[in-house]
């Protein structure tokens, strides 16, 4: 089994290169964000990933937790590893000043908490979890329960969670059925919550739930649906710990990964009720609870980046060591470490040049919502709040169905032993399996895309990123460069069909919406695909321009593998073209009976 | 967790329509082969399915199977259900009549394995394994070893094993170091072999090993390796069970899937010496072994075809039952199950098209096999062995590789759930996993088929195909059907991606054999994609020309499901495509170092 060593050269590529790292430091708040600081930040959590979380991880996966009378006890070293982790500051690291944090912009932390989930998938949903907590009663708390409980949540001496799922509502949270009962400031809270990602652990003092309840008046559907913050432990004025809430771990699950991340079924107000705080307006709980999902959508694709770069790096490790065969071709000789049969090149191409693209377009995105937030020029901000909007279901869907085929193909290349747990390569598609799902699944991703991000502004924000894309072709044109040419004209290809795509979706969305999503996933595929090619064009119009002393091999390296995505993974899109335009009726034909 | 039921009527349909079963039941020596005969086997087969393998499944894989001083113990209801399907005649079913077998054609056998593998594939494993090594003894043995060993491997009374791989020795047999002394007529072999799928078990009273070795004065290379029947208590003359032979089950591996199956890691020799007898000519193991490997490749690509099926049937269940949401663009009324759903829907139809197109594929090859053994007419034979070795890899490549994406879609069907192990379906996706892998990674099946199927008889297999599927192109256009004709321009696109790498490699396969192993693998797919098509398209054709009062629903949803084929699946050749003819040098390009 290899280690995890964080790969910050291409981090800060994608960071200064692709998503305008120059931009982000420059925005108004970011004054001391500079890229001295940055480069020690990355290299101090590298350090951190490598050395703490990264030798936990297997361990996490064999042992897994277990549950006993509600205590749940995580794997071994997962306690102090935590510990470690909240006093270095790397919980509160992402978090608000205001609030004990650092107040990174998000491109930065994007690029650190990569690291955390590469290192150790399973350990990092806790910090996950906890920021979407965080921003959650950041945004729409009490000032009581800001001063209550985030100073202690963004340093990590307590974990959060989001309470959504119930065995009868997962995707359709409109099902809710959990009771919320008002009782002087508070409420008594009681249901029962399944899929409590850090539901209960031992690593924390204290637990701050965020629970989606019904009050007894609230109207049906998703807008009767209101958010509390419901404490294991309650707090008192002084924020000492008071008497145990009544809520309690009635059992977790035995999954197909991320072991060492106990996933919990919640059971609360057993007794009393459990008490909880109204947080945000009442009945507006979903919208306050999208504030948190729509981070951890974004993460959730991150960890889609994460787990693929691990799985490359146990690969790639493997092909270099593994001696199997004479290279093709040679009836003499010895035989050679396997990274030079031509088959295991295209699988390790493969997983790189995917990777690059889903790195670039998270740290892309990541950089859109730092300036939607931060930019002094009021249009800016709308514009890239409209980009952040568009390409965050993307980065969820499609960042995690690569992972899926990626970790897939990070066994292959190890052949048999790629099978044997020991050889830490299965651990990875496992624990990957899950970021298609969570988080809203890959078929809500693309709903969301093509309902809320395209037919609503009417292909506005498709267009506004079509506009870059088209800027990019004419200047890879204007390179008079070989391979920049071969590239333009894969790119090429894929804007148009992009374009197509979205000109009929847009056309029939509204009058036949069950066809529009019949194509759903394929436009957000085509969409990821495109999108990735088209950073991965500027990757290599940036190496293109570097003169020939500067880190050429790197560079060399990284417009290789731009050509490589242009003519292996970019031809993916006339697939997907040809499943929306043509192929809904197929999809819808077919009686239920006739399945 | 639904159970399997064995899919016969779709069966019959690939056998019948596809794959022709009217012409195998007519060769000589299948005058007892009628449809009622079949219809009945295949009707038992599904019973013993349902009945007995499939029940055990889930808990062969929650058990697993223990190894103890070199004893291994398989999971409860195993030994039962073995010996069931022993005394049924089940393990008999396909072979030859010399020795107590059936002697079915091998597209019945097919069939009725394909519903062992989708009820248990781990069990299925051991029949499997036995099969390849009667093949290895009944066509290489000697006439003595044929009478000692065949007549109980074919009843199942005893098991066999390939003893293939040691730990330097896995793609590349050449490196295998076991060795192989003469004494009197028996060889002394000692050795370690990794990875012998039911290498030890407590099912059967007796375990013949094949096992391949070097004798001393053998050649450096492939040309110098023996194979040699180790069985695990000698045999003495009258049949009876004599001593105890000197090899033993040391280990067994911790997997990913398939736990109900023991691999051991086998120990010969670490005493006196194992006994062994030599099997064939010495220094030609391999080809003989290739004997194994060939039917082994086969039937492992079936394992595909069944797991998918299995993982569609969990799917289908699940998507049949669950309620969640209303349906797409209703402001009213209730939720519904989540099959109204386009996007499962699209899920499930993209299960269903690939699964009858692999169906389809390895049926027709296993038909193909069948006239190539028994067609009265040489010509006719020498085409259909010509067919059988061209899509041998394709079935085994085309179909696992689908299979790892089937049983994937099939976990996404369910949400949440289908990330929980006792939900069931994970163990398909676990199981399925293995299948790209042993009996020859899709990598080596590649290299097989463009070297030695596609470039040693410059193409002429493959034009063959391609000219059936030109005639097929003709009848789709003359039956002027709106679907048959979208159908036909799907599949013409694909017979010109075909045309147009098969040229390519044809014509840099002798001057750049590397540039040609870079395309191998997208070859083995833009193949196995474009043959899928063409049985699809002939489902079709066939359905349509189906008066409309006979099963017009089952023939409706076959033109459904080949047109969402067409629509879906097919256009993924234009990438394939791309990749093999344009893509080499991105493949080649990078140094070692810079990956």
């Amino acid at each position: 089994m290899t280690t995890y060593v964080a790969p910050t050269r291409d981090m800060l590529f994608a960071m200064n290169e692709l998503a305008g790292f120059a931009e982000i430091a420059a925005l108004p708040g970011n004054e001391e964000v500079t890229p001295d600081l940055v480069e020690a930040i990355l290299d101090e959590a590298a350090r951190f990933a490598t050395e703490v979380l990264a030798p936990i991880n297997a361990q996490g996966d064999r042992q897994g937790c277990t549950c006993k009378d509600g205590h749940v006890t995580t794997a071994d070293g997962f306690k102090a590893a935590y510990s470690k982790f909240v006093e270095s500051g790397w919980n509160a690291m992402p978090g608000s000043p205001d609030f004990g944090g650092q107040g990174l912009p998000s491109l930065v932390s994007t690029a650190v908490l990569e690291m955390w989930k590469a290192s150790n998938m399973a350990f990092s949903l806790c910090q996950m979890l906890t920021l979407g907590a965080v921003a959650a009663i950041a945004h729409h708390g009490s000032e009581r329960d800001r001063q209550r409980y985030l100073p202690k949540m963004v340093s990590g001496e307590w974990t959060g969670t989001m309470n959504l799922t119930e065995s009868q509502a997962g995707s359709d949270l409109s099902a809710v059925r959990t009771k919320a009962v008002p009782e002087g400031d508070h409420y008594r809270i009681s249901g029962t919550k399944i899929f409590i990602t850090w539901g209960e652990h031992d690593m924390a003092e204290n637990i701050i739930h965020m629970v989606l309840a019904r009050l007894p008046d609230a109207p049906e559907g998703t807008k009767g649906i209101s958010l509390f913050v419901v404490p294991k432990f309650l707090v008192n004025d002084d924020g000492s710990l008071g008497p145990r809430n009544d809520l309690i771990c009635a059992s977790i699950e035995h999954k197909m990964g991320i072991h060492g991340s106990p996933t919990a079924v919640m059971a609360f107000g057993e007794n009393e009720g459990a008490i909880g705080y109204l947080v945000g307006e009442a009945n507006r709980g979903l919208g306050c609870m999208f504030t948190m999902m729509n981070h951890a959508r974004l993460n959730v694709g991150l960890e889609g980046v994460a787990i693929s770069e691990r799985a490359y790096q146990q690969a790639l490790g493997y092909a270099r060591e593994r001696i199997q065969s004479r290279p093709i071709g040679a009836t003499s000789g010895g035989p050679v470490t396997i990274i030079h049969h031509p088959d295991v090149r295209r699988m390790l191409m493969d997983m790189k040049a995917r990777i690059e693209a889903m790195r670039a377009l998270a740290y892309f995105t990541a950089a859109q919502m730092d300036k939607a937030q931060s930019h002094p020029d009021a249009a800016e901000r709308q514009k890239c709040q409209a980009m952040t909007d568009l390409l965050t279901p993307v980065v969820k869907g499609w960042c995690t169905e690569n992972a899926v085929d990626i970790t897939s193909t990070g066994i292959q290349v190890h052949g048999g032993v790629g099978f044997i747990e020991e050889t830490g390569a299965c651990q990875h598609m496992r624990d990957a399996r899950i970021t298609t799902i969570y988080e809203g699944t890959t078929g809500i991703q693309a709903n969301d895309l093509i309902g809320r991000k395209v037919a609503r502004d009417q292909g506005a924000a498709v267009h506004l990123l079509l506009g870059e894309m088209n800027a990019t072709l004419v200047a890879l044109e204007a390179a008079g460069d070989k391979d920049l040419r071969v590239i333009a004209g894969s790119l090429q290809g894929g804007t148009v069909a992009l374009e197509t795509a979205t000109g009929w979706l847009l056309s029939i969305y509204e009058r036949d919406p069950a066809s529009a999503a019949a194509g759903a996933v394929p436009y957000l595929k085509l969409l990821g695909t495109v999108t990735g090619g088209w950073l991965m064009a500027r990757a290599a119009l940036v190496a293109a321009a570097k003169p020939a002393t500067t880190e050429s091999e790197f560079y060399r390296a990284k417009k290789v593998t731009a050509r490589f995505y242009a003519e292996h993974v970019l031809p993916e899109v006339h697939a997907f073209r040809a499943a929306i335009v043509d192929g809904a009726g197929s999809v819808l034909a077919l009686d239920e009976s006739l399945f």
